[in-house]
C-alpha cells in the first residue's frame, strides 16, 4: 500500500455565453497543467509506419506510410526502445495501474465473458492462478487486480477525461468492463471485448440484428451505414467530446485507443488500392491501409489541436500495446517475418511481440526531433502522465512498478542501463505455440536480454545492441551473465508473487527461474 | 427563424484537488443556477401512480404504489392538467426544441431505421410527409426536423450535461440517432430505438451473441448477469455520472429518460409478488412492478441529492411521455379500459393517450404541496427549464412554441382559459385503429376539447370539466363552439404546415380541418 497525501491543482474557470473564452488564473503561473491525448495503437507493430525507429529506413518502413506519425516524431520525441506486454490486455492494465504484468497478474488477454480463463488448453500445464477477469476499481471482485486507475487520479486533479475506442480492461459483469468506472467522464465506444466485430459502417460494425456479437461496437449508430470507417467515426467522436473542455479551458485528459490495427483485417478503403497496387497481398494491403487511417486520424487529431490553438499545450503519447500480429493468415507472408529486423510477434517476448512505435510530444519539454534510446516500459505511462498533469503526490491503493520518463523528455540523452525491465507470460496463447510464445518470461538490463522457458526452465541470452534480432543466444558463451539476469528475474517474480503455470502431474507451479 | 441574442450567465468555477469544494461567485448574487433532472418515464398513464391526480383516490391509485411519487408531490407542485403527445418520439422532439409536435412534424415514432416509415399501410390513404428520420441537430438531413436542441443550450450556459437512458430522437445512420450531437457530454444507453430488447440483467438487456436486436441496451456490460432490472441499472450509472459535477458544484442537467414502463412487460422481481398477491393478474402485475422500480429510481436520485447536500438547489421535474399503454395483450384487462377515467390510452388523442403525472419540485419557488391546475404541455419543459437555467435570451434556429411554466409555479392558481393546445397525429399507429387512434387532431382550450377526425372530416366535442372520460359528444348540442374550436385547430395546422395523410384515390392531403 503506497499512501500518500495529493496536492490539487487550483485554477478558476471563468464560463460566460457561447462564444466567449475562459481565463486561467493558476496561482503556479509559471506551469499550466497541459491537455493529454494517449493514442493508442492495438497489435501495431514497431516497423509498422514510415517512422525509423531503428538508424535507418528499413524495407517496413517503405512500405507503410504514416505522414502523421513523422509529423508527431518531427514534433516531439522518439523513445526508440518502448516496451509493452506480449499481449492486450496487461499492456492495458499496467498503464491504467502503473504496474508491471507481473504484479498486476493479469497477464494474459481477458475474456469479455466473466470467469472464462482465455488460455489456450495444455496438456501438460494447468493455467497459472492469473487474474482471469482483468482490472477492477473496486476491490474484492474475484480474479481482479483491484487498483486506483490513472483517469480517476487525473479527473480528480481537474481533468475532463474522455475514453474512446477500446477498453478491455475488465470482463462483462465486473466493474472492469465499463470506461466509466475508471474515472472516465465520457465513455465512447469501450466495453470489455478486446476486438471490434466489423470496421464497417456497412456492416453497423457489427451491430446487424440477430448476428450481433460481444464485439460489436457500441455507440456508434450515428454512422452506421454512412461509409465511415471505424477508425474515423471513433475520432470523429473524440474530437466532439473535446469541444466542451476545449470550450471553457478545462484541461483535458483523451484516451483514444483505436480499435485498429487488430483483427478482424478490413480494407480502409481510402487507402487499400495504393498497397494493392505497390505489389502487397490482400492481407497485407489491408493491414497497411488500415495503419494509414490509424495515422490519418492522428493527423486529424493534431490539425484539431492546430485550430483549437491549443497545440503548445497539449502533450500527445502515441504508443502501441503490443507487438505487430505475426500469425500468418490472418497476416500475409511468411509466419512470424512481420516484425523483421525483430524476432516473432504478438505474444512473444521476443522483441517483435514487445517492442512499440513509442512518440511523445510535448511543446516547451522536449524538443523538436529529439530521440530517446533509453529503454521505457507500457508501465512508466502511469506516473510520467501523473508528472506531466502536475499531481505531484497522490493516493493509490496499488505498489506504482512504472518510472517517469518525463526527465528522458528533457534529457534525452541520459542512460541508465542498470534498470531492469520484466516481462512475464505464465500462459498458453495459441495451441500450436511459435517463437517467444506461451510460457516464458524474459528480463532486459542494459544491452543484455535473457528469455527464460518456464516449461523447460531454460534460458537464452541476447545482446539487443549487436543482434537486435535474437539470433545468437549467447547463453552458453557468458554463462555468468546469464545467471545473473535469471537470478534477478526469480527474484523479482518472486517479489511480487508473480502467477506461475501449474504442473498437472503434480499439481504444484512451475519453479521460479 | 427566432434569432435572439444571448445573454450568458457569468459564474466563477474554483476547482481544487479531492475532496475539497469549490465556490460559487455569482454576478447576480440572489440566484444560483439550479441543478435540473428530468426524470421522464415512458409511456406511463396517468393512473399509474398512488399519486392522486384527479380529486380523489381512483381504483388504480389505489393499485399502483409509487411513494417516492408521493414524497415529490408533497415537496413540490402536481400538475393536474399535463399534456404530451399520443406517442413517443413527438413528445421527445417537443421537449428537446419547445416546438409542437404538428410544426416540427415528427408526428409519428420513428424506426430505428432511416427512412423507415414507421406508419401501418392502409387501403384508403398514403402516409402524411412527416419527418421519418426524426429531430437533427444538424441541418439538411433528409426527412427530420433541425432544431437547436435543449441540453446544447444549458451545455453553453455552463451545466454538465447527461443522458441516461432512452433517446429515440432520431433514426440510426443520422446525427438524431447520438445523443452526444444533442449537446449531452455524458450518454448512457441512449441511441435510435425506442424501447429495450430485454430489461433484464440475466439476458444483458438484449445483448446476447447472435441474438441482439437493434433495441439491445447499450453501455451496460458491467450489470450483466448480475440481477440488475435495467431501471437500477441506469440510475446507478445516472448518479456515478452525477459524482463529477457535484464534486465540483457544476451545475448540472440530468436527462434520466428511464425505458420503463414500455414492453416488453418484464417483472421486475423485487416488487412483483405482492401485485399478482393483490389478484392483479400476470401482465398487469409486471407492469405494476416496473412501476414500482421506476418510482424506487426516483427515491434513489432524492436519497442522493439530499446525501450531497444540494437537494435544495436541484429541480426535479417528472413527467411521462404519452399516455398508457391500453392494448391487451401486452396489457392485461379489458383493451382501453387501464387508464379510466381517461378514454382510451397511448396512440389515441383522448384524454388517456395524451394526459400526463407531472411533478415540479422547485425549492423556495413551488411551494410543498401545490397543485396547478393549468394545463400544460410538453413543448413547455424546453422554455421552462432554460428559465430556470436563467438562460434569458438564447439563439435558436426554430420557433419555440412552448410556454415557460414557471410562473405557474410561483402562482399556480393563475388560469388561462384563452391558451389552446393541439394534439395532430396525421399518422396510422396500429393497423386495428381503436378509440382516437389513427388520423386524429385534437384541440384544448378552457374547458372544452375538439377531437377531429382526418378521415372522415368529423368533429366531436367534449366538456372537459364535466366528462373527463369523453363520453358525452356535445358537437350538436354546441355547433358554434364545434366550429370555433375547428377554425382555430385548422388555422393553427396550415400556419405550421402540418403535414396531412394522403388520399391515394387523388394523390392529394386531405383538407384542413
Amino acid at each position: 500500500m503506497n499512501i500518500s497525501k495529493i496536492f490539487g491543482w487550483f485554477f478558476c474557470l471563468t464560463i460566460t455565453g457561447v462564444g466567449s473564452h475562459a481565463q486561467f488564473k493558476d496561482p503556479r503561473p509559471k506551469r499550466k497543467q497541459p491537455n493529454i491525448i494517449v493514442f493508442l495503437v492495438d497489435d501495431m507493430g514497431w516497423q509498422d509506419c514510415s517512422v525509423p525507429f531503428r538508424d535507418k529506413l528499413t524495407v517496413s518502413n517503405k512500405r507503410f506510410r504514416t505522414p502523421n506519425m513523422e509529423r508527431l516524431a518531427r514534433e516531439g520525441a522518439k523513445f526508440t526502445n518502448a516496451y509493452a506486454a506480449p499481449v492486450c490486455t496487461p499492456s492495458r492494465v499496467s498503464m491504467i495501474t502503473g504496474m508491471n504484468a507481473a504484479h498486476h497478474g493479469v497477464t494474459n488477454w481477458t475474456s469479455p465473458q466473466k470467469g472464462v480463463n482465455a488460455d489456450a488448453a495444455d496438456n501438460e500445464l494447468l493455467p497459472a492462478p492469473w487474474k482471469t477477469n482483468g482490472f477492477s476499481p473496486v476491490a474484492d471482485v474475484p480474479n481482479t487486480v483491484y487498483a486506483t486507475p490513472l483517469p480517476q487520479l487525473l479527473r480528480e486533479a481537474g481533468y475532463f477525461t474522455i475514453h474512446a475506442g477500446k477498453a478491455h480492461w475488465g470482463a462483462i459483469g465486473t466493474p472492469g468492463a465499463n470506461p466509466y468506472n475508471m474515472g472516465f467522464m465520457v465513455n465512447i465506444a469501450g466495453h470489455a471485448a478486446g476486438h471490434p466485430q466489423s470496421y464497417l459502417s456497412e456492416e453497423n460494425y457489427g451491430n446487424m440484428s440477430g448476428k450481433a456479437t460481444v464485439q460489436a461496437v457500441p455507440d456508434l449508430e450515428e454512422y452506421y451505414g454512412s461509409g465511415t470507417f471505424l477508425t474515423d467515426a471513433l475520432t470523429r467522436e473524440a474530437l466532439k467530446a473535446l469541444q466542451e473542455p476545449v470550450r471553457r479551458r478545462q484541461p483535458f485528459y483523451l484516451y483514444l485507443a483505436h480499435y485498429a490495427v487488430h483483427t478482424p483485417l478490413q480494407a480502409d478503403k481510402k487507402y487499400h488500392q495504393r498497397y494493392i497496387d505497390m505489389g502487397m497481398d490482400e492481407a497485407e494491403a489491408r493491414y497497411a491501409s488500415m495503419i494509414e487511417g490509424m495515422d490519418a486520424s492522428l493527423g486529424t487529431v493534431m490539425d484539431f489541436l492546430v485550430s483549437k490553438n491549443i497545440a503548445d499545450n497539449t502533450v500527445i503519447l502515441f504508443m502501441s500495446d503490443n507487438g505487430g500480429l505475426s500469425l500468418a493468415p490472418p497476416r500475409g507472408g511468411l509466419p512470424h517475418t512481420q516484425n523483421q529486423p525483430l524476432r516473432a510477434g504478438k505474444g512473444s517476448v521476443y522483441e517483435g511481440g514487445i517492442r512499440e512505435p513509442m512518440l511523445v510530444k510535448w511543446p516547451g519539454v522536449a524538443r523538436p526531433g529529439t530521440v530517446v534510446p533509453q529503454y521505457v516500459m507500457i508501465e512508466d505511462f502511469f506516473p510520467s502522465i501523473l508528472e506531466m498533469a502536475g499531481v505531484q503526490l497522490y493516493d493509490v491503493v496499488q505498489q506504482v512498478d512504472g518510472r517517469s520518463f518525463v526527465p528522458l523528455l528533457e534529457s534525452p540523452a541520459t542512460a541508465d542501463s542498470a534498470r531492469a525491465l520484466i516481462w512475464h507470460y505464465p500462459n498458453k496463447w495459441i495451441p500450436e505455440g511459435g517463437p517467444g510464445i506461451n510460457y516464458k518470461s524474459a528480463i532486459r538490463q542494459g544491452r543484455w536480454k535473457l528469455v527464460y522457458d518456464q516449461r523447460t526452465q531454460s534460458s537464452e541470452l541476447y545482446n539487443l545492441y549487436d543482434d537486435i534480432g535474437e539470433q545468437q543466444d549467447l547463453a552458453t558463451r557468458y554463462p555468468e551473465k546469464a545467471k545473473i539476469l535469471r537470478t534477478m528475474l526469480s527474484h523479482q517474480l518472486q517479489q511480487w508473487n508473480a502467477p506461475m503455470p501449474i504442473l498437472k502431474s503434480t499439481g504444484k507451479s512451475l519453479p521460479w527461474p
